[in-house]
């Protein structure tokens, strides 16, 4: 199948390699020449270009530009695209983005691969990224059967658990398990920043072990994703933040009450409820 | 050197096998005698016992108990040993240990070894457990230098990072790395439990990945500690608590009122300050 790949990142090309390496022909679209030289180079695809109208033969393109970019990408793609043409797209909010593009182009499956590393560029992009993780696609009811079908087959090939949501579903969910834990983490570093007493945050410091990197980890990532987050995905955001500013009030009131016995019955709830999140 | 461990878990155990391999007698206690036959068998220690009696020889005692089986296993230790035995313990809190011992024996030096893993037990006890791990010291006015200078020889010999400092400075310090990012896991396990559409619940289970992975980590663990911690260090958690939930209702006030410039910098910070925690 001839596969557009437009942005040529860490998603894009990892989307590519993967794609690739199945028998796909690749056509990668990045603003970036050099980019899509060493795109050519590295055999991440068949054949790059800066011209978007490179992609007037694709039959299925993958949006892998950031979040903000991805509407003016849309706008400026569409006049080179065949009706028949399915789009969809890998960012990790669902709503804003299908009602940008769906009213425009009815061939389009918003997706969402949950996968990802630190890095960003073409350069961390690598094979079997989506592997074993999940992947949402995201239709609503005006998406035609066949364009969900053909994108479905395209991303089971690359092993992921595949789920099929609504764009507002897939939102709220996300929003708990990845939305939500960036502000967690990130308001728990800065609260340790707050430490008055230098020696003592130096100690801190020092002594922080495997608990404090595992729950900083994503309060410390990229924090242009972690705006993008907020700024797209922002009413899911804000009400769960505001459950959990309920159970943090909660936690507080039985430590200041020292009502030991229901604080481990918390603490029990919470051991006994994670693997639920982790049953992959 | 002939060296006491009292509790033959992880953290005695562990202690056991690296302080063996160095060449020291060990002489394990355990309040079963299951555990004992275990230890000797294992090559853990060199004898063990379920009499603290067995105790009367040894040089410097790792007490190694719960922290809230510590001062009655100290009442009934103390009678068997000679003045110059040298006690230090293990346990994560070192205020109230500290204040419960060192009237009582002088010879005493609060310890902490940052290590350890999700599980617990003589099963889980294992070799470098501590290696390349920080270790804290806490003496007091009152410790004789020879004991903390004996105490850090053996420590040492772990390849530990050593850290001394005052029991009030640990206890600040660890709150800050250690007990707050329970209960903010904690909370974020159990916010999401709130999701009120069983639908969605699913789906965010289902699709929950690394980030709520690690940042869930540590508040879906032993309940038992984690009561503990707040039982110990209840003032100091306290504390840190009020200065995360300030800082989560700034990260609440900037998403509700889009100031996604603001939100940049916050996450910048975040981003910036995390790698201090983490420079071991």
């Amino acid at each position: 199948m001839k596969i557009g790949i437009v942005g040529l990142g860490l998603m894009g090309g990892s989307l590519a390699l993967d794609l690739r390496a199945l028998g796909h022909e690749i056509l990668g679209v990045s603003r970036q020449s050099a980019t899509c030289e060493q795109a050519i180079a590295q055999g991440v695809v068949t054949t790059a270009s800066t011209e978007l109208s490179l992609l007037a033969e694709a039959e299925v393109i993958f949006l892998c530009t950031p979040l903000a970019a991805l509407t003016a990408t849309v706008e400026q793609l569409l006049p080179h695209l065949k009706p028949e043409t399915i789009l969809t797209d890998v960012g990790s909010v669902k709503v804003p983005v299908v009602e940008a593009i769906a009213p425009r182009w009815q061939n389009f499956v918003g997706g969402h691969p949950m996968a990802g590393t630190d890095k960003s560029g073409l350069a961390a992009a690598s094979r079997h990224l989506f592997a074993g993780r999940p992947y949402v696609l995201t239709p609503i009811e005006t998406t035609p059967e066949s364009a969900l079908q053909t994108v479905t087959t395209i991303v089971r090939q690359l092993n992921v658990f595949l789920h099929i949501s609504s764009p507002q579903d897939h939102d709220r969910a996300v929003a708990w398990i990845s939305h939500l834990p960036v502000m967690v983490s990130a308001g728990l570093i800065a609260a340790c920043g707050q430490e008055p007493d230098a020696q003592i945050l130096k100690l801190a410091q020092s002594i922080a072990s495997s608990g404090f990197r595992d729950t900083s980890r994503v309060g410390g990532g990229n924090p242009e994703l972690g705006v993008m987050m907020a700024r797209y995905n922002r009413a899911e955001l804000l009400r769960t933040l505001v459950a959990y500013r309920q159970q943090l009030d909660e936690l507080m009131a039985l430590i200041e009450q020292q009502d030991w016995e229901t604080l481990e019955q918390y603490l029990q709830r919470t051991q006994q409820d994670r693997p639920d999140f982790l049953s992959k």
